[in-house]
């Protein structure tokens, strides 16, 4: 675990805002509205013996003064300042923390975060515990073998008023306008530190406050002889309306009136807090998985949250979104499809939400039935009902309709749900959906094989693509696609078990009939002679892809262990995605000989880290091989994103030969790697 | 009037917001509660014979669609386009409009204001009208001469979403979130176009819209043979409270629900809006200014308006700020004092809501009295009660107390407010404010001699300073200083009347005997050998400044033409600085012997065009000294802001030999220019 300089996403639940820090002689800071990082000095470090020490996460330029002056002032005292460098600097991201240690210095960033059950269950202390748009960050200086007191520091440029001002000295702290800001409980050991140039002033020991002061910072004093720890809260507050389309407010803005309001709640509240995290940091410790497995999760984890937006509707009712990453299109389904494992183990209810909003605005009739949008829009703006902002007609490749795809990503969320959580009340809401769903997807089959063979009528002159919008046709084009059948098949796997709740027995038995087709069809496709199955049944394709095998996922997460298995009913089918698994999992197929990592499809260098991680789980947990080169293919995956990716964040498509980003960067889908948790 | 590349602020009164464009080769857009200059593209301009014709503010690079598919688009079809050069385009810069002319193209940015009421005393409808956040936008194309159909383009990156889809189809045009946007009424010749790639779409011909578009653009269609001229309006809109330390609101955020609302209120109503702007434009155009205090005064104009902000206080009072340029700080009172001609003008209201809030909120008692902070805050933060974001103790210079210059500045500019506008409902209310800022002027006169010799306790072991911070010692020492001590006896001038007004005869005469103190102390530093007076009394100070004559302006404006005259009371004092003005105004003294502008003072070479343009108005209208060099030192101070300061919008302290920027960026305080108006 060598390289410590990248991007991670620090953020509340459902708050959509960052606080961003980590990639060495970068800045950070707070980004709201968006996940991209910020270019702010940021201030961590100490001072001891008229020496300040910074980890590196600023420049020392300050030229603010002369702004003011017009004069270059010669007699500033020189700034004693040292910036650690990256070897003298370890870090350690847990699951909830992020933390750097250099010499007697221990920052952390605690991100908490845990179960959280509909609000619409909870009581209003349950609300702001839960909801409260703040983070935490804690400073320790171990001054137990020095003979000099110290002091460290904690400011960002872009707050320019202090806390102490509108809080009546309760708390210090620094915040931007009404919208961030950080804070401590006011006590002798802190003070607040506003000038023009913070350094100059620290290094010469100018405690005086200056209100035009660019980065308003904390100091903490750390007596000789003493280790102490300061914690600080992190918080962000957006008012008023903040979508369109819909309009919506953030749901916390209806638990707290104002920033200094999330500030005090946070702070009052710390201890549960940081328990919180604790709990989650230790969870992921001793869950086994390797070091590499355990930065990914935690790595994927900050991404994710940092794309959570949970709204207040006009009727109170709450309305949840995740953010795709860079694009900041609104709940895309077929990220939602890939967060169902996350966000199951943590807020279920975020997964009917979504649903349901799908169905009653971003649903529509094609010729074939009913379908679903690719996403509700973008940046706050819901799109028009029944459109995403992504489709358009007319297309073979990127932009185009993903109608096939969407329909089978709401029919496996809404199934996968119902029957881990046995909501029977969603479920029998909903059945006539299920059927309609149903409905759908076969009159999408013209030739009765169990795939979809017919394009939605949306396209016009063009075809429907697949998640894999930007990769070569083996995952590109959704008709006749080896990953997409595998998808309907698993789709008329769960439907019957779906219409068996509902006691909708014709379906299913019409179910499985598909599902039994769509096997039939897959398995037919095997090539004998070089054991596998082409990505696409048509014009001769003979790519090789891993995600053949994803969609087993769905059957075996609801505990259908006999559809996966080889002796079961589709044990054939399983049969032959074995021996095609292990036809691919070879350098120059589907591992990359340069990199040494997985590479989706044989033919394409666009390679998709959540669905390497969805696959890994697939093909060990499912498939039951059990490949040695794990570890080492976690390896080469997790330097894709602390090295290659190191300034994009937690990025889901890169170059399998070199593991740069190629696309989908500061993305949530990587959470996918929750399945590697037991 | 060369050159043609330079930043101006476009913004509606009050709303704290601009759009800005003008420098050439640079975008610009919109920017709420900051003055600074975005820069994003901005796309305007036309299409025919299958060749787009931009104007120069957008680079032509968009790999947005890339940053999708991570693969270079080599089908694309070569762009043709043209980005008109600088001598291809004329620019007049009017009193509310700013346009720029390429080719058939006319591109106008129009600004409408005028006299504005005390809202106090408004119907809603006249308030709706006043305090819309909308400015305008035309686009003329001269269709006439051509055989074949032309488009024209206006379309901004930053925007994401198209505002047909919030408004059902009745407006076209372009929002960021809820925040800022344009929009013309939805017709058959104009369309919406929004791509990712908005102009290889255009090139191509291809309109179909794609949400994930980054520059929603309005295309316009002028067939052959006709002329059209199409209105946008350009809105902002901001919910919520806003400021910290007192809570406020938009004052048109009570008027107003949306951007969208505000959108449609500015389109229903441009032909007012329109004329408006056009009556103001005719009447700088018939005012007999020469060419360059034209452009100065528009351009200043402009600046001032995007730093105003009306705000609405809990208690549903309306409370105005203007904040200072570039350093945002609020209501700083040595601007208050110079932009009192301007308010005066348009809304007089405006001064008394700021005099009152400084008597509220930002007084204080020092050890001589009352007095008055520098500003009330920075940023949108008020400062904390009796004390501003600017002033510290222990200083000498820059951002040391400006206790002296305030209180002279709230005298100042109350008087001139009440003996201009005979408003006695309020001078009742202050007449005991104006009594004790008397008796605290004259406790800071130790030694009776007219000017102040005390530093306020405020300083500690620091002295006070002037509003020319900045400056050398020879404007920026308060104590014994020329202009200070001018500016004093102007203050005891006025108080006279004051008390006069008040029936307060006593204070009358105590206030003249100050006065006569004042300008017998001055007269009695005349240099007789050098015909001069020195800047400073103190220290052997030989500096000759042009403000010594600034504060001659309030008896003048007010009317009383005697106090200024040579044959009056103060006669020896007009004679000697009629004598100080024609032995300084020489070059290498208080004219730059390099740019041939205005120097304040001998010893520094920061100058202030807004206290030149004051100054200016002194020395011509009321020392009555008419320069044959007039309309040569206009031209050079022109051309200090179009091509020194063409990147810093209106600028105030720049070097008086190459007229680049010092200081004071993107500054509303130029509006003393308004002066020059008859």
């Amino acid at each position: 675990m060598e390289n410590k300089s990248f991007y991670v996403h620090h953020s509340a639940f459902g708050a959509f805002s960052s606080f961003m820090l980590g990639k060495l002689g970068k800045g950070g800071g707070f980004v709201l509205n968006d996940v991209r990082p910020p270019k702010d000095n940021i201030f961590i470090g100490f001072k001891q013996d008229e020496k300040i020490n910074l980890l590196p996460f600023c420049e020392l330029d300050n030229n603010a003064e002369e702004e003011f002056t017009g004069e270059v002032d010669a007699s500033k005292k020189e700034k004693a300042i040292k910036i650690f460098s990256e070897k003298e600097i370890q870090r350690q991201i847990g699951w909830a923390s992020d933390t750097f240690i250099a010499d007697k210095l221990t920052f952390s960033i605690v991100t908490p975060f845990g179960n959280i059950k509909n609000p619409l269950e909870m009581t209003q202390e349950e609300k702001k515990l839960a909801f409260a748009p703040v983070i935490f960050a804690q400073l320790t200086f171990d001054n137990r073998d020095k003979a000099t007191d110290a002091e460290m520091i904690f400011g960002i440029e872009g707050p320019k008023r202090r806390l102490s001002i509108t809080t009546e000295g309760t708390y210090v702290g620094a915040a931007l306008e009404r919208k961030y800001g950080f804070a401590a409980i006011n006590s002798d050991e802190i003070k607040e530190l506003s000038r023009l140039d913070i350094l100059t002033s620290w290094a010469n020991d100018n405690y005086q406050n200056h209100d035009l002061g660019r980065a308003p910072s904390l100091i903490f004093k750390v007596p000789k002889g003493t280790i102490k720890t300061f914690t600080i809260a992190l918080a962000t507050y957006q008012e008023g309306t903040i979508t369109t389309g819909i309009d919506t407010k953030f749901y916390y803005s209806e638990l707290f009136n104002s920033l200094e309001d999330v500030i005090a709640f946070g702070l009052q509240n710390c201890d549960y807090y940081l328990n919180l995290a604790n709990k989650r940091d230790k969870e992921l410790k001793e869950s086994n998985l390797n070091e590499y497995r355990q930065f990914l999760l935690a790595h994927a984890t900050h991404s994710y949250h940092a794309s959570t937006q949970l709204m207040v509707n006009k009727d109170n009712l709450p309305l949840w979104i995740v953010n795709e990453g860079e694009y900041i299109m609104m709940n895309t389904f077929d990220l939602t499809v890939d967060h169902v494992f996350f966000e199951l183990r943590f807020h279920p209810w975020t997964v009917t939400n979504s649903l349901d909003l799908f169905v009653d605005r971003y649903s529509y009739y094609d010729q074939a039935g009913l379908a679903f949008t690719h996403d509700m829009g973008v940046s706050n703006g819901f799109s028009k009902k029944e459109y995403s902002s992504y489709e358009l007609p007319n297309l073979q490749g990127c932009f185009s309709y993903m109608t096939h795809e969407e329909l089978l990503n709401w029919i496996l969320t809404g199934a996968v749900y119902v029957l881990k959580t046995k909501d029977e009340t969603w479920l029998n809401n909903n059945k006539k959906i299920f059927l309609e769903c149903f409905e759908s997807l076969t009159s999408r089959d013209k030739n009765c094989d169990g795939i979809m063979d017919v394009d939605s009528s949306r396209c016009e002159n063009g075809s429907e693509i697949t998640t894999y919008d930007s990769l070569d046709t083996s995952l590109g084009q959704a008709r006749n696609n080896l990953y997409l059948g595998l998808k309907s098949w698993s789709a008329y796997v769960l439907l019957e078990k779906i219409f068996k709740e509902v006691g909708f027995s014709e379906h299913c038995e019409k179910a499985v009939e598909k599902a039994l087709a769509a096997a039939n069809k897959i398995v037919g496709q095997f090539d004998d002679k070089e054991k596998y199955i082409p990505a696409v049944f048509e014009n001769g394709n003979t790519s090789r892809i891993i995600p053949a095998v994803e969609a087993l996922v769905y059957p075996y997460i609801i505990g259908d262990k006999v559809s996966v298995s080889e002796d079961g009913k589709y044990g054939e089918l399983i049969k032959k995605l074995k021996q095609h698994i292990l036809t691919i999992m070879k350098p120059g197929i589907c591992i990359d000989e340069v990199s040494g990592g997985w590479k989706l499809s044989s033919t394409s260098k666009n390679t998709w880290n959540s669905k390497i991680f969805l696959c890994q789980y697939v093909i060990k947990e499912i498939l039951r091989i059990d490949f040695p080169d794990e570890e080492n293919w976690d390896k080469v995956h997790a330097n894709w994103q602390k090295l290659s990716c190191s300034e994009e964040g937690a990025t889901d498509q890169v170059n399998s030969d070199t593991g740069t980003a190629r696309g989908s960067r500061l993305y949530p889908r990587l959470v996918t790697s929750i399945l590697w948790m037991k």
